[in-house]
């Protein structure tokens, strides 16, 4: 499928893609660069790439497709690198969980005749770097692809034929509306969990104790969401800022129509909310995302 | 273990008691009390009741053991029924919870020489009724006592004995405390996951439809919590009001500072805190709680 694939920064999602690779022999060579030195000696001793490098112009070239997955945040600083050194006709694609502002710190700055398509597969764990990942990561996951109308449909096409060897489920959709739906099913509830084990964290140290024994009945499924990585998660919320804090606004309204109720007694209002969620997870149910 | 116990309510908790029960032989004969007649049928058809009933004071009867497992809002009036109906001796038991205020709805009523062990199994699914329990429900799973200082002590141990044959942790704490903690690891993860599934319900019915097939990256977990019985949690808000009122202020406080961090683009502010909650992830695991 590709002669040289490069990725640029290699922890879950990054070292997962390059397993697809080597599992299927979808690349003759991958190249592994990223900045750290423990990181690029795990992707040889796991035998996920062929060489590595921490020189982001060197690892590009004569590369036919670049997997840029690092934190949102580093894109545009990243592509500025080693946008001079890239081959023509090479493929460009990402990861990252917004899209808008990826494609406004990539975009702009690729030479003509490089293809750039982004991609987010919506697939992950709370564990973070390359000895994290593995192939069957995005099996039956949606990956969702957001390319400008111009962009060339053989590129396209080429991104799509690998989501599809890694067993996805491939949606396309404009990156704003990407980056509203995501802000919904996925940053919001992160910056949720973010919180309310915060708040925990600053209880007083034998109550946060018997907060992490007695966590089973609720309080645990929060903390496995809060243990995502805090650098990707910090650019996320830095980089879908509008989409975020309008959803956040309508969830802060109801919490305080909630507060109001459980402060008036008002009992009836709750029950009626609480009977209209369980219908949604009926959806989730049939929609075999459960 | 008990010549006769009788439930008061049969669905999830109640009947997974029962089914421990009958597993192991621990009651000569088991009554199931419940208003509707479904549940009745049902936990004949079950095998995990000898006789059902909907008359609460025939019910109790000669039942050295009554287990009340209603939502905690019907306390007090079941208990008023039952009371003169008490055999002397009787052990009362709960599953509520909240503590405090089924303590104070079921105790005052109580004639003397009746026994009340209160008790929260930390246990449960998000389905419902009798058909949902399963005896090793409460298996390795924390059971908190909150009895009162001058309850019958051969009581207390005899509640005991069962959640230790129902293979419970237990753990005896104060009425006032157990609600706290419950309050923080349990009642306010419901209460936001109940609001952030009620916030997506609102939106508009394509947006919702693209919600619950994407609720895969993280609004999936809120729906399963958000699809507990309405009931039970409108009076568990009901009944511990103050203590989720407290925690909730606390929360909302910090979701207000870092909503203002991301309008402000205060990345090293979101940085610390993400990094902060994932040492709770970490306390959660080693207590084996994961």
């Amino acid at each position: 499928m590709f002669d040289k694939v490069t990725f640029i920064g290699i922890g879950l999602i990054g070292s997962s893609m390059a397993r697809v690779m080597k599992r299927d022999g979808l690349a003759k060579s991958i190249v592994a660069c990223a900045r750290r030195k423990e990181t690029l000696d795990a992707c040889l001793r796991l035998g996920i790439a062929d060489e590595v490098t921490s020189d982001y112009a060197a690892a590009v070239k004569g590369a036919d497709l670049v997997v840029i997955a690092t934190p949102v945040g580093t894109n545009e600083e990243i592509t500025k690198i080693i946008a001079p050194h890239l081959k023509p006709g090479a493929i460009i694609t990402d990861v990252g969980s917004v899209k808008t502002a990826v494609i406004s710190a990539i975009q702009p700055h690729l030479p003509k005749g490089v293809h750039f398509v982004p991609a987010h597969p919506l697939a992950g764990t709370e564990h973070s770097g390359p000895e994290a990942g593995f192939a069957e990561l995005f099996q039956g996951r949606w990956c969702i692809l957001t390319p400008l109308p111009d962009c060339d449909a053989v590129a396209v096409e080429k991104v799509k034929a690998f989501w599809a060897k890694a067993g996805s489920k491939i949606e396309t959709m404009q990156a704003e509306h990407h980056d509203k739906v995501l802000a919904i099913t996925s940053h919001l509830p992160h910056l949720i969990a973010f919180t309310i084990v915060g708040t925990a964290d600053d209880l007083a140290e034998d109550l946060k104790q018997e907060v992490i024994q007695y966590s089973a009945s609720g309080f645990r499924d929060f903390t496995r969401i809060a243990a995502s990585d805090p650098i990707m998660w910090r650019d996320i919320f830095m980089n879908n800022r509008e989409a975020v804090l309008e959803i956040l606004q309508r969830f802060t309204e109801d919490l305080t129509a909630l507060q109001r109720a459980i402060r008036r007694g008002d009992g009836d209002s709750l029950e009626t909310l609480f009977a209209r969620t369980r219908a949604i997870r009926r959806g989730v149910i049939d929609a075999k995302q459960a």
